[in-house]
This record gives C-alpha cells, sequence and structure tokens, in this order.
C-alpha cells in the first residue's frame, strides 16, 4: 500500500513535470517585469513601492482565474492555495517578487512564477494531490527599502517579529508598518489568514545569483543548506595631519593601520580557501578623505562567510588577533553587527530534490544535478526553522544577480520549473 | 665703508628686533582673527569672501594709519609699502589671510600681522631703510574655494597664469575671475599696480604646520626648502559580486588589489624613511561600498614626498612597479595628476635668516634655530623663481593646522617676529 502510494506519486509528480511549459513561463517572467521594469533589462520594484503592488494586484488576479484561493498574512504575505484532496497541512513553495533599488527579472520572481506555472501543470495534467500546493509571495525579501531582508519569511515562522519590523523606517520615513497596511487596504478583497501556519514542507526554486553552476557546466543545483555568516565593523582612530609636513616615523596613521590589517586578512582567507571560506571586506569609510591628508579615521566593514561554522570560529579568533595586533598607536574598535548560523536543509528534502532535479536532467540529456551551498540568503533559510525545507538552483550567467544584467538560459529556467513541479507532486502527494 | 654698511645694517636690525611688542603683535592677531572667527576658535575665512574682503579693509585702514602707501595688482594681491631713502627694488615680506573652510587664526595670518608689526617696530626704532619694504597679502593661498592655491603669488611671478586661474570656478559656479573683480570694486581708493616688479627679496614668516619643531624643542627653523611631491590616483576595475556567493578562487576584488599594492607600497615607504620619503594614501572611492558586496572599483590616492628629488624619482619608479604587479586580474589606471620640484633657498638667504633667528634665540636664551624643510607649500615657493627668498618657521603645537585647535606659544609668535624683523631690516640696508 505504501510502495503503491509512492509509485502514485512517482507518476503524478513525473506527470506534472512533463505538462510544465517553457512558453508559459517565459510569458509569465516577462509579464512581471513589466511592473517596474527598465529600459536596461532589470527591474526597479522594491518592496510594497507603487510596482510592487501592482505586480501583486496581477499575481492575484492570474491566480483566481487558476481557480486558487488567495489569502494574505498580517505581514502581507500573499498565498495562492490549490486544493487537495484533504485539508492537511499544504505543501509551499514560491519566493519573493521585491527587487533592489535595481535588480534583474529572476531573483526571487522565478521562484513565484514557476509555482504558478506548477499549478498550471498540475491543472492542465487532472493531477489531484492529496495535500494543498500553495504558492507564497514573501514580504520585503531584499531589506534595501527596509531592513533587515526576509521579513515576510522570518515573521511567518516566528510572528512576534512583527511588531519590531513594522518600526524599520524607508529613506523616506515611512514605516514598513505603514507600507504593510497600505498594501492590505489596497487588496480589500483578499480574506486575511493567520501567520505561522503548519506546512508540510518548502521548496525555494531560486537562481544561484553565483557562478558555480555555470562554471560547473550544470542546469541544476541541490541546494544543501546555506552558508553561516558574521558581519564587523572596524572602525580605527588615528590622528590626521598635514601629509606634506608630519614626519612618518610620527604619524597615527589610520589607513595605514587597516591596510596591515587587511593584508592579513586576506592572507589568512586564502590559506582557509580551501574550507571554503568567503572574506570580503566591501565597505570603506576614511575620514577626511582628502589627497593630502593623513587619515585619521577608517571605517572598514568585515563579511566571512562558511558551510562550516568551526572553520568560521577560527577565523574569527585569528581576525580578532589580526584586528588588535594591527592597531599600533591607533585606537581599535571592533563591534560585531550581525551573525547567523548555518543552514541544513534536511537529508530527506535534498534527497527528494536531487531525485526531482535529476529526472529533469535525465530528460534534457543534461549533466546530473550538482549539491551546492548557497552564499546568499534566502526565504527558505528561514522557513527551515519551521518545516521541512529545500532549494532548487538554477544557473546564473557569469554568476551576475542585483542587476540588470541577470539572466538565465531558457533551458535552465525550465528544467527548474519542472523539477519543482515534480519535487511539489512528491510531497503533495497523489 | 661695506663693512660700515654691514655693521651698520646689523645695529639696524637688532633695533628693530628689540622694537617688536609681543602685546601689539597678539592684539593684532586677535583683531584680525575677528574676520570669520568661530566660537571653538577657529577662522572660516575662505578667500575673496564676504569676510576676507572685510579682513583686507581692515588691513587697509591699519596699513594707511601706519603711513604705509597701499597698492593692489591684477591678482588683487595687495601690498603695503614703507618708503625706503631709495626707490630700488623692495624687500618683501607678508603670507595670507585667507583660510581653509575651517582653518586656525595663525595659517598666513600670522606672517601678514607679523610683517605690519615689523613696519610698526622699523617705525618706532626710527630706522630709515635703504630700500623700501613691503608686506604683502597673497590671494587665495589656500586654494580651498578655488584650485589650484598659491594663485596669488605664482601670478605675480608669472602674470600669464592669471588668465587661467580667472576660469577656476567655486561650488557656487562662480569664477576666480568674477570673484576678484568684486573684490577689486571694494576697494576703489586703492590704486593698481602692475605684477611681477623686481624684489630684492621674499623673507616669509609661517607657522610649520608639522610638529617637526615643537618636538625638536625649538622656537625657530630656518626652512631650507621645500619638498618635492607628486600626486597620482590609481583607478582599479574589478567586478562587483555577491560577497556569500561568490567563490574566492574566481573573484576580481578591487579591494584586495589595492590592500595588496597599498601594502607594499607602505613596505617600501618605511624602507625609504631615512631619506625623508613620505607617502600617505589619504583618499579612497569604493564602490558600491556594501558589506556584503565585493568591491568592484576602488579609486585611491599617492601623496609621496621628499627634499630629495632622486629618492622620489626612485620611489616613483618603485611605485609604478608595484601598481602594475599588484593588479592581478583588475584593470589598473595610474594618473599622475599633480607634481613640483623641489625647492632649495640660496645659502645666502637661509644663512641671513639663521643670523635673524639666532639673534632671537639668544636674547630669549632659548635653544639655537633648527634648520627644517618645509612639507607644505607656501607662497615663498612660487617667490623663490622670483627673486632671492626664505621662510621661518615658529613651531605647531601638537604639529595642527587647517583646524580651529591650530595654537603657537605666544613666546614663540614673539620670538617668530623679532626674528623677521632682524632678517627684512638687514636686506632692506640701513
Amino acid at each position: 500500500m505504501q510502495r503503491d502510494q509512492l509509485e502514485r506519486s512517482r507518476q503524478a509528480a513525473d506527470t506534472a513535470l512533463k505538462h510544465v511549459s517553457s512558453k508559459r513561463l517565459q510569458t509569465a517572467i516577462a509579464e512581471l517585469a513589466r511592473y517596474g521594469g527598465r529600459d536596461d533589462g532589470g527591474v526597479a520594484r522594491e518592496t510594497l513601492t507603487d510596482m510592487d503592488l501592482q505586480a501583486r494586484r496581477y499575481l492575484i488576479d492570474r491566480a483566481r482565474a487558476m481557480g486558487c484561493a488567495v489569502e494574505v498574512d498580517d505581514c502581507a504575505n500573499l498565498f495562492f492555495r490549490r486544493a487537495g484532496k484533504t485539508d492537511r497541512p499544504p505543501v509551499m513553495t514560491g519566493s519573493h517578487v521585491d527587487t533592489q533599488p535595481v535588480g534583474g527579472k529572476l531573483d526571487g520572481a522565478y521562484g513565484v512564477v514557476a509555482g504558478l506555472e506548477v499549478l498550471q501543470a498540475l491543472q492542465d495534467a487532472g493531477v489531484q494531490t492529496e495535500r494543498p500546493v500553495e504558492v507564497v509571495v514573501w514580504t520585503n525579501e531584499e531589506g534595501s527599502r527596509f531592513g533587515p531582508g526576509c521579513m515576510g519569511s522570518s515573521a511567518y515562522v516566528d510572528p512576534a517579529r512583527l511588531a519590531g519590523y513594522r518600526a524599520a523606517r524607508d529613506g523616506a520615513q515611512l514605516s514598513f508598518g505603514e507600507a504593510v497596511d497600505r498594501a492590505l487596504q489596497a487588496i480589500p478583497d483578499v480574506p486575511r489568514r493567520p501567520m505561522q501556519q503548519p506546512l508540510a514542507g518548502f521548496v525555494e526554486l531560486h537562481i544561484e545569483q553565483g557562478p558555480v553552476l555555470e562554471t560547473a557546466g550544470v542546469p541544476l543545483g541541490v541546494v544543501t543548506g546555506i552558508q553561516s555568516v558574521r558581519w564587523y565593523r572596524v572602525k580605527v582612530t588615528g590622528v590626521a595631519a598635514h601629509a606634506g609636513t608630519t614626519p612618518m616615523n610620527i604619524r597615527t596613521d589610520a589607513m595605514a593601520a587597516c591596510i596591515q590589517m587587511a593584508h592579513r586578512l586576506y592572507a589568512e582567507a586564502a590559506r582557509q580557501q580551501a574550507s571554503g571560506l568567503r572574506l570580503t571586506l566591501g565597505r570603506w569609510v576614511v575620514s577626511p578623505n582628502s589627497i593630502n591628508t593623513i587619515p585619521g579615521e577608517v571605517e572598514f566593514t568585515i563579511d566571512m562567510r562558511c558551510v562550516d561554522e568551526n572553520v568560521l570560529a577560527e577565523f574569527d579568533a585569528v581576525m580578532r588577533g589580526i584586528v588588535q595586533d594591527g592597531a599600533g598607536r591607533t585606537r581599535v574598535v571592533l563591534e560585531a553587527i550581525f551573525e547567523r548560523k548555518p543552514t541544513h536543509f534536511p537529508t530527506a528534502m535534498t534527497a527528494l530534490v536531487e531525485e526531482a532535479c535529476a529526472r529533469a536532467c535525465q530528460l534534457a540529456t543534461k549533466p546530473a544535478p550538482l549539491a551546492l551551498t548557497s552564499g546568499a540568503f534566502h526565504d527558505a533559510m528561514y522557513l527551515a526553522d519551521h518545516c521541512p525545507t529545500a532549494m532548487i538552483f538554477v544557473p546564473s550567467k557569469k554568476g551576475i544577480s542585483h542587476n540588470a544584467l541577470e539572466e538565465t538560459d531558457h533551458g535552465d529556467l525550465f528544467m527548474g520549473a519542472q523539477a519543482l513541479a515534480y519535487a511539489v507532486t512528491r510531497m503533495a502527494g497523489a
């Protein structure tokens, strides 16, 4: 009987996979990209802006046209539900449709559009799943207008977070709470539902936003987890003085101290390259930043990531030593500003996604899927705290994302949606 | 006869020196500092602003009250002339009264006020010099409102420069030419005179703007020359990418390349410290300057100085090698943006200034004057192209300048004015 059920759900998954339409998927990607679309191919659709609200309305109308029930929660997360044979907790897929100030048409949007394509494929295939299948649109994944990112998904799994998020303000001093209320008022026809509802599982399909799959020549990636990350701010205070009149031996040059630290940090990171450690010194503020004045104060940031928390912890200790040693006559303040432990998706879920991806690759006679970790955060990182979660990646050309040039081969996008259809149907049962 | 003349001018110089009044000098410094004076002790009096024009009017009135003839030239340089027994080319002293956006009350102003104090001392002592003595107020030494600096003095020695300077614009798009015309219209009572007039010599008294004299515990410095300087801009272009998703081995991190270059540049500069080489990497512009994005483009500036032109040329060659070697996968553009050869004041002039300083130190039972080079530019740098030139430095507390905290011991300021009175009188003859 159990074997029968498994066989039945595999067959249903395969049927759903075969009903995914590349043409329909591309049309939907292009349609959604009109909301905030730019001449350079980019999309400017920051969270809860008018453009985002128009995109949401388009998606609601489309989901309803497909026969879905549409609901929204207190964080303006949208849910498109295809009923199952039972009312047991649904299988969820989806992602986000907000972008960076200027982003591409795929980051987030692809996962939502592909989710709707899966629902359409199930419909066309006449597959009735045991569990309902829901496509979600998480609010404010990007975090560029209101910080932090992933507000919608993290509030969904822990609604206590919402009160703090509502106080966050954008550059125009509008609060996230006001923006959410405005978004909810714009869709009075959509019923409200509670957050934190139980889920059978969550699968997110996303572009890689990095070059690993493209470099390997593989169309689909099985994401095993998300790297841990630690962010620091280093503030070095020396003495600003005239570049011409101050002898070298009595300077307290804040930049010279930072260069010393940064050089040792890069060297140490290079030693740890085999462990997958990633080090970025991305933000620098030099004061007074004048060609003929010795820098009196320099701030720089450290972004360090690794999927192996032990490697990261070890590097952290070394980093602290380097920063202290490099101070010289300057005064150094090291401030931890963010930390996130690694996410490891459960083996049962990665195995299921692997099976789905392998099936799509087999049909297209493409290389087998590659297991990889995500260096970027995704809504799935928070969902993993709530239910069995997995992610599928498709390649990004040249690894470019958060950019108008963001692009993925149409065949890869098609295969990603096929794998998603297979995985979701298998989880929902038939 | 010659020996008699020398003895006479020494006695006159000593008499003038002894008639310098510390109290009167301090009063004049405080009076001038009212124009643009701030609560924090700083002075905001950028060139040719209303504050500067008011300060100029105050000085004109004061010079006339002392019996001086006042003249102005096409660059709005002001000249206060005490007649000599003859009409031979005058001995000139003075400096500038414009400040940085926020500067101190001594940088420039001290040299002008001390010059007027010397004229008063000659008057009080009843000394009639052979040559006229002129106190000059050079226009726009600072270069902060209109670039470059030292416009007045450099145009005086080469009037062909003026046309180009007149086209320079400030932040409000007002041209230097318009500002000069406005300054000239404000003083219709002051007769115009040609530029580039012959001078018997020029002596500039200035605060050191560095810590050498204070560190040595010496009240007066004989400036032997002004360091050569070369300015470069290094632009490094890599590829901006996500800090989390981009493996270390395929990054083209513009900041990492710059850190590598900067580290080697500092190390090389440290090797050359005994030669007096000074290296400052003062201005950094990082793009996109985001904590979780690999820097795609970094610009930084190199300010390198040395009084020994050969050491500087050698370092220049090494620098070029370091910058090219450090490029890695990035694209590097090195742009030379400014160069000034060293100035060496003539031995006869430094010997005369040394004699003047030694006399002031002897009277105050203070350590003998120290010979040093100037790391900052001064109007005297350009005058040295025109006539025998010298400079006297007094200490700056903690080496601080271009700052409201700029300060010099009153006794040191007094001794500087005494030495100036001696030097000017010796040169003017009696």
